[in-house]
Order: structure tokens, then sequence, then C-alpha cells
């Protein structure tokens, strides 16, 4: 008889095998289907056949961006519970910006941590470094970055020597290899440590640059796949998604589309009457520009507030404009920790705050990005089928945990 | 000074240069992007320099299907004008579901028809031969398909002997080949008769087919890149545009992803209730299995109409439910012609009736379709810049005709 846990209201059985939960950053669902169809990931193709694995489409966290849905994925719980709506947040009280990557912002506990607590042997790699502290809040176990890999030590990471144990010199941080350095070491934690919950997250620098597709897409694409069918082959329970998906944000001819909303706003009402954030900057922005679509807007008028959104609404390129209280109840956010208007773009189209604060130096070429609605669906594929799944139940992103806990056959 | 038609309300300058407009069948614009990227539309990369050219991005008629879109694009006006709002619609007097392709259907003549009328040279070209009644309904002029382009007599069609002037057998209505036929006319055609506006209308076998950035679609917009080059260098104003974009329908292992409208509906009301007609079908289904992401639906006992339409819109899959007035009304389609409800499908799903009327053995790839809102965004390309253009103007693929004529600088 198994085990359970109850983490945030939701029971999880203890595993019986390892089970791997990988978030895939930036993984829009056609980089598999293509990778497929250009014979790149037989392993996940193999998937298809009677019986032996489930390929499902989920729905993201909104905003689709990386730290909320990774969060979400290990509390198995919306934004709204553990509080992480974004990189950034504006603090009124002190008139900041306020980063969230310290686990002091985070309001639930993950079923990692819980997991460990209850003596299971747990692991997690994360790609960027900015993950690992928010990830591995909590946690008695393994947990380190590939950014910062070679910094590992048993007492502060659970794991020393990792870095010559891969076998791998540690990559750039804006690099391809930078997320397989997560799945070499991934695969060397399985074979040796045997954890009983491995959670590996990678980085969408491929995908921020690369469309489906694409030789360089297929080849990231081959290399995840290779590493898959070796956890499945060491026995693995193996559950994949992703944080969010990836679309052009351009014309045809590969300029940016941005709306530069704190442009029109100041050009509109004055300057100091509002105050755009957009919760996917963060300290690594060559790749996007801090460009996604999603934006908050703080006013500092409440009575504008009705009048701001519809003029935002308006604009040629916003999908919609929802307020805070619209917006905390349809994508379950914390609403003391999102502005008074929340805008998303389109799926073409990315949300700036004002041009002169965005570098597009670093956009060698044409801007991917994600944070709206449109890359909301994200896959759920396991190497395993599964069972007492409710056929009309919406599926999240953040039910990884639960399919591959409580549902594999 | 130039000269004026008025043609559906709008006027238009009689061309003092040659006009070609083209529409490019299931033209998402990720497939000139990534052309681009790949090195193989060094003419379309070319337009985006200073001076040389224009790109917008505007928005198809929904249904984002081919017929609605190639009449809006040559009458200057949506389908509550024109009449053509699919392939199909159901006549409730006879009970019986009746093809669109008869130019008796259309509701308002032609920009090409009426240019021809005030004595300008016209010529249209077009790839399946069911778009070439419509487009020539009261032409004075040359107006052919590749499809049967060895069918093409001086009184019929206004031009002979065609396929020996191109110098290219007449290709499979199924290959990339009938497109480039298009164009090899086009080109002859400006070459010898020189007419003052010619429309040039693709299939989109290869983006049904194709995801953008592969190689066979990076081979076919460089075809046609080495097309447009030639129609530049001939001195002719060059504009394209696109009936619709085109997505996958598929989840992340390429398998369809379909709602079955009838069936459900079916399975939940009875049989006999409601019948669910889908636009998008027509003689040649084989390369989508007629499964877009727009259907319409007709319900027997008008009482039921709310009931059913909170039915779909809660199914998996369905974006959004229109009833008749509100999706004539924001879609500007004719009431008449389509059903008490409109459903469209979310960007990766498609919409079937019953799962038994679709032949999907002809899907040796995975399903690539088109008909929601999600195709709607389409290119706007011109070789020249645009004078006197309303920066705030919602821009519709059905301007192609006005940016050409009466915008480039």
């Amino acid at each position: 008889m198994s085990e359970h846990i109850v983490v945030n209201g939701r029971s999880y059985r203890t595993p019986s095998a390892p089970t791997i939960v990988v978030c895939i950053d930036g993984c829009e669902q056609e980089y598999i289907n293509q990778a497929i169809l250009a014979g790149k990931a037989p392993f996940l193709a193999s998937l298809r056949e009677a019986g032996v694995g489930t390929a499902l489409t989920g729905d993201c966290v909104v905003p689709s961006f990386t730290n909320p849905n990774n969060l979400s994925i290990v509390t198995g719980r919306p934004p709204s519970v553990h509080g992480i709506c974004g990189n950034f947040f504006f603090d009124e009280a002190s008139g900041a910006e306020v980063l969230m990557n310290d686990p002091k912002y985070l309001r639930a506990p993950t079923i990692l941590a819980e997991m460990a607590r209850a003596g299971r042997r747990v692991a997690v790699v994360t790609a960027k470094d900015k993950l690992r502290a928010l990830l591995g809040h909590g946690l008695r176990g393994i947990c380190f970055s590939a950014e910062k890999a070679q910094e590992a030590r048993i007492d502060t990471h659970g794991v020393e020597q990792i870095v010559e144990r891969v076998g791998m010199p540690v990559p750039s941080v804006y690099s391809a290899e930078l997320s397989e350095f997560v799945f070499a070491a991934g695969l060397e934690l399985l074979r040796h440590e045997r954890p009983d919950v491995i959670y590996l997250s990678t980085t969408d620098y491929v995908q921020h640059k690369h469309a489906p597709g694409t030789p360089e897409a297929n080849d990231f694409y081959a290399m995840m796949d290779r590493y898959f069918a070796k956890y499945h082959e060491a026995g693995a329970v193996l559950a994949i998604t992703a944080d969010h998906g990836m679309n052009a944000k351009t014309d045809a001819l590969g300029r940016p589309r941005v709306v530069y909303l704190q442009d029109r706003l100041d050009e509109r009402f004055g300057e100091q009457t509002s105050r755009v954030i957009l919760p996917i900057t963060d300290p690594y922005v060559v790749h996007h520009g801090a460009l996604g679509s999603y934006a908050t807007i703080y006013v500092r008028d409440r009575d504008r507030v009705r009048e701001i959104s519809r003029f935002v609404a308006s604009l040629d390129g916003v999908e919609s404009v929802l307020d805070r209280a619209e917006a905390s109840e349809r994508f379950e956010l914390p609403a003391d920790r999102i502005g008074d208007l929340v805008v998303l773009g389109e799926r073409l189209t990315a949300l700036g705050s004002a041009a002169d604060q965005h570098d597009l130096s670093g956009l060698t070429v044409p801007l991917r990005s994600h944070g709206g609605l449109s890359e909301q669906k994200v896959p759920l594929i396991l190497n395993r089928k599964l069972r007492e799944l409710d056929g009309a139940r919406r599926l999240r992103n953040f039910d990884a945990f639960d399919l591959a806990l409580n549902h594999v056959a």
C-alpha cells in the first residue's frame, strides 16, 4: 500500500519508482511535433504507440512566464496560492519595483519539500540560478543550477563535485548546453543517488531564438529525446510539461511588433499618471529585451482606471485588458501583487513600457516571446498510460505531479 | 491626373503602372519570416530597407477561409456585402447544403470587373478552378486557373495557348507547382499583355502540409520570392496579402485535436436537433479532411439555441460561440447564410461534424488548418512606400487594392 502526502490541499501518492517531472521552458507544442516529423525525436514519437504513453494538452498559468509556472508545477497550485506571479511586482508602499526571486515571497510549500519531509529523496536541477532558491525552498535534498553547478556543496546544495561527475564543462547561461547540463546531471543523479523524485527545469534560450522545425530547434529536442529515452530505460516514470509556449512577436519580415504602453499612456494622459510594469523583466533579458505579451499597469488616480482601461483596450495589438479583480479571479493571481490593470498582447504582438527602456541590440534574430494567452497551451506527456482521469477535467501544467504520482497505470 | 472608379462604395485610382495583387493562400506571416531567416527570400528581405517597401499586418475575414477572403480582396468589402461566407451554406427551405462556388451567390461587383469596364486591361490567374468563376464574374479580361489552364480559350478565358506560353506542364491540383504555374503565368502576361491590373491567387497545399521554416516551406517561398523580384524589376506595383493564416491543429505528438460537434450535440441533445455545417468543406479536402476551426450550427427548435450555445461553449477546444446576430455583426457576415450559431475553435483545435464523416486517411502529416480567429493575422506587403495612410486605421487584407492603387508613394 502506498503512502500519501497532502500539499496545498492536494493529495499525492509517494512514488514507487523514480519519478521525474521535466519542465521544458518555452515548449510550444509544435517544437515536439516538428522534431518528431523531422525524425529527430524517436523516443517521444514512440509514446504515440498504443499502450506506451500519454500525450495531453494543458493550460499553463497566465502570465505565461517562467517563475509563476515553475512554482505552480512544484506547488500544484496557481499563483493565488503560491504568490509568485512574475519576476517583479511594484510595491506601492515603497514606490519600488521588487524582484520576487527571494523565497520570502513564496506563500506555499512545495511538493518537493514535503516529499523530502516525508522521507523521500528529492533532487532538483534548474538551468538558471534565478529559480534555484524558489524551487529549493524548505527542501532537504539536492538542489542546484547548471549555471552555478561548480558552487554546489553538500551542506548548501545536497551534492558536490557535480561538474566533475557530469563530465561536461559548465555552459554559458546563454546556450542550449545549459539545458543539456540539466538533463545530464539528472541522468547522473538517477543512476547514482536514484532519488524518488527529480524535478528538472530548462531555459528557453533556444526557443526564444529558433522556431519549431528549424535545425537548431530540432537538434535541441533531439538532445532531450536521447535523455528521455535513457530515463525511460532506467525505469523512471517521466512527466514532461512546459512553463509556457512561445510565439513570434514580429511582422512578416521579422521586425518586432511592440506596443510601448508607457509611451502611449504618457502621451495620452500625461507622465506620472500610470506606471507600466513588465513582470518578464529579469537579469537575463538579452534574448527577449524584456518584451512579452503581458503587462500590468498601476494607476495613480484610481478614478481613472476605467478610462485608462478603455484606452489601452483600443490599442492595436492589445488582446484584452482586465482590472485587478477580474485578472486575479480569471487567472488565479495574488491581487496584491498585480497592478490595477492587467494587459494581454495579441499572439504576434509584445508589450513594452517606454521604447527607450528596452535594449533590443541583443536581438540578433526576430523576436520570439511569451506571456499572454496565446502561449497558454503546453504539453503534458508521460511515458505511461494513465488511469482514473476524468475526461472533462481542465488539465493544467501544474497537474504534472498529480498525473505522475496519482494516475500512472 | 489619374481617374477614379467607385466599387462597392470605395474609390480606387486607376493604375499608372501595372499593379499586381497576390493572395498567398494560407500565408501565416511566420512563413515569410522564416524563409527570410533561412536566406531563401532575398527580395522580400530587401523590402525592409529604408525607402524600399512596406510591411503591415492586417486582419482577414472570419471565417478565415479561402473563398470569403478572396472575394473580399477583389470586392474590397466583407462578406456581408459580397455574400460569400464559405464554400457551403445550408438552405433551410430546401433542407440541402448548397455549394457557393457559383457566381449567382455573389452580391457585389468586383474591382477587377469594374476596372475592365472602365477600359483597363485586367488578368486573373488562380491555382484551383473553384475560384475562377467567382473571381472572374462580370470580367471582360483574362481569367483562368492553373488547374485547368489547358482549357483556356480566348472567348471564355480571354487567353489561349497559355500552357505552351508558360512552358510548364499543368501541375497536379495537389502540388506546390500548381501555385508556381500561377506566378509563371502572371509573369508571362505581365511581359506580353502587360495588363493594368493582375490578381494572382495560389493554393495552400504546401502550408497545410509544412510548417514555417521547414525545407519544403522555405523552398516554396523561395520560388515566390524569385517571381516577386521579377515583377518588381518589370516595374510593377506589387501588393502581397493572404486569405488566412495557418496553424497546427494537433497535440505535441502530432495527432489531430478535433471536437466532433455533431457527435457531441447528438449525444447530448439527441439526433436531429441540430445540424453542423463546416463551410470549409469543398471538393478538395484531402489535405485537411474538411477540418478547420470554424463551424456553424443550425438548430431545429429555435428555443433551444441558447441552451445549445452554452453547451458548445463549454467544450474543451472551443474558443467562442456567437449567435447569428452577434456573428453577422462582429464578422460582417451575411446573416441569411450562416447558422443559428457560429463556433470558433481554439488555435490548436479543429472542429468536425461527426467523426465518421471525416476521412483522415489523406492526412499523411500532422493536421494544419485554419478557419478561426487564430488565423486572422495576414501580411500586407508592398514593394513601395505608402503615403496618406491613417496610422489608427484597422487594416484588412481586403484593403490590398486600396493600398496598391490609392496609397502608393
